[in-house]
């Protein structure tokens, strides 16, 4: 054997440990991704083919709403019926408190007996760009391990995190009754790409306030596709009204299951990633290897001292690697 | 004279207009800016010598808790100081109130006898990705405008409005006691570029817990080159603790005023907005205008059809844009 071929081979092993469920392949894959390790890419490439037939199930809401509780008993109840789940738990919210590392943990132990499950958490670290994509690539590697569910949950409080959630095939947005979280400062973005409402700790006062507070908005946002977004009430520490959304998120995706909608819809969610992806690939390599930190730097000197203006010198950037303008 | 040089010479006069604070060209300016119109650029351009002298003052906080009272009160302070005053109000939560627009002109009529004000109001218009340019353009037209002091106030809830307030010399955080808006849900952005924390309605119960809260979390973040935010009580219904709030504002603009860190600072907030404004111009030219959304959508489909991995084709689009990796 060729040793220069070596490195393939491993990587052909290692996507196939992925594929059979292995989990420490899995977890070896993720760091790789989040870590931005050269071999990412490769396995990334050889695990697409394999994709396509899990289900995305995005899970949405402000801090403690309940998010991990209904994650949980949701896992929990796919579970019950043979479905592998993968989740995904995204946390951008502190680098302070490392919540999300502890919560990931002792979920982690909730599960350990059952193989047909498997957890990651991730937390952001620095600039957010990235997170929207990592997230995705893993949603990926769990698909490609076989996982037929896979549930995405974050704090729905940015820009970024309305990306991490529109990879989702259906998404969940959830609400607590008297959290002075009211339907008015539901960020638009959010609004746009929410297919379920939940009422979580819907024994609370003020429920039903709240139903009516959604209902209205949606009276107002219309219908999408012939589809009106449910609001369903669940308390999901009792594991109450869990089994209703699992049969709503089934509603839902019957509803799309029709070639001609799953395909515009599936086409839409890909131009959408390739644009992200694009985004990030050309400032990386424009600005980072084309350009440079110290140019770059040099630049902002010149700005910050008015010898230079901005917009003439992102037009010199862009003639430097080739892309000015022909007018 | 030459008829081509007429738009020029409009430009200049245009410009000229601005830099003596009328306000109809102002208005007409930022309104360009905002449409993305062609003499936006040009006239961008022939301003960005005369700014730098404005002092940008960045207010972001959850809804409810009284932007809007405070800038005013504000901007009212500034005005008994003879200083001319800028406002930019920032609204992304929401395009179905309308709250934004209304707020404008309600606070316009306030102040509608003072020159020396010109308040505007931006909603968002779908994606937001360009928010955070275009209110870092209108700022630069209002400090041209001859504007001393320039308030941006914003809903801090995302990535996006942290790049708003990013761009200010000083950045104000708005807290409410008991509001459910605990010191836990402060984004990490946003802690990272609180240069003073308000808290506002502080004749509410709890407003002594919340200053706690905030103090510790401080004693853990630590301070930033010898400044330490301080946490300033107001109640701007009543005009309670305003003059407080600017002698703060004031002591750290006296604390950064040394040229070193002033250098420093302009440095970096301008590397941070010439890589803001690549990001968005290398897009724009290649996804936009060199591969073209019927392009982008046939790479969606195979993609989706799983004929292609998404991986290889942002390869092949670096490629065909001459930016492809000589490894």
């Amino acid at each position: 054997m060729d040793s220069s071929e070596a490195p393939t081979l491993q990587i052909q092993d290692w996507v196939e440990q992925i594929r059979s469920g292995e989990m420490r392949a899995i977890s070896h894959a993720i760091s790789a991704v989040e870590n931005g390790e050269p071999e990412a890419l490769e396995i990334l490439r050889q695990l697409f083919p394999h994709t396509g037939k899990g289900y995305l199930i995005g899970v949405t809401g402000s801090p403690g709403t309940g998010k991990s509780s209904l994650v949980d008993r949701l896992a929990a109840a796919y579970r019950k019926q043979g479905r592998r789940v993968g989740i995904i738990a995204v946390d951008a919210s502190s680098p302070f408190t490392g919540g999300a590392i502890l919560g990931d943990r002792i979920r982690m132990q909730r599960h350990s007996t059952d193989a047909g499950i498997y957890i990651r958490s991730m937390a952001t670290r620095g600039y957010l760009g990235g997170l929207a994509r990592t997230s995705a690539d893993v949603a990926l590697i769990l698909e490609a391990a076989g996982k037929d569910v896979i549930l995405i949950e974050t704090v729905g409080v940015g820009q970024d995190e309305v990306e991490i959630v529109r990879l989702a095939d259906c998404t969940l947005v959830l609400m607590v009754p008297g959290m002075g979280d009211d339907v008015q400062t539901l960020k638009a973005g959010l609004m746009e790409i929410s297919d379920i409402f939940v009422i979580n700790k819907a024994d609370l006062p003020n429920a039903a306030r709240l139903e009516q507070q959604i209902r209205a908005m949606l009276s107002f946002a219309g219908t999408r596709e012939g589809w009106t977004p449910p609001v369903v009430p669940t308390v999901a520490t009792e594991n109450k009204g869990v089994e209703e959304l699992a049969a709503s998120i089934e509603g839902y995706r019957a509803h799309f299951a029709s070639p001609a909608r799953r395909d515009r819809r599936q086409r839409e969610r890909w131009r959408q990633r390739l644009m992200e992806m694009a985004r990030e690939r050309l400032v990386e390599r424009v600005l980072e290897e084309q350009i440079g930190e110290k140019r770059l730097l040099a630049y902002a000197d010149a700005v910050a001292r008015r010898e230079r203006d901005p917009y003439s010198i992102i037009e010199e950037i862009l003639r430097q690697v080739g892309l000015s303008q022909q007018r």
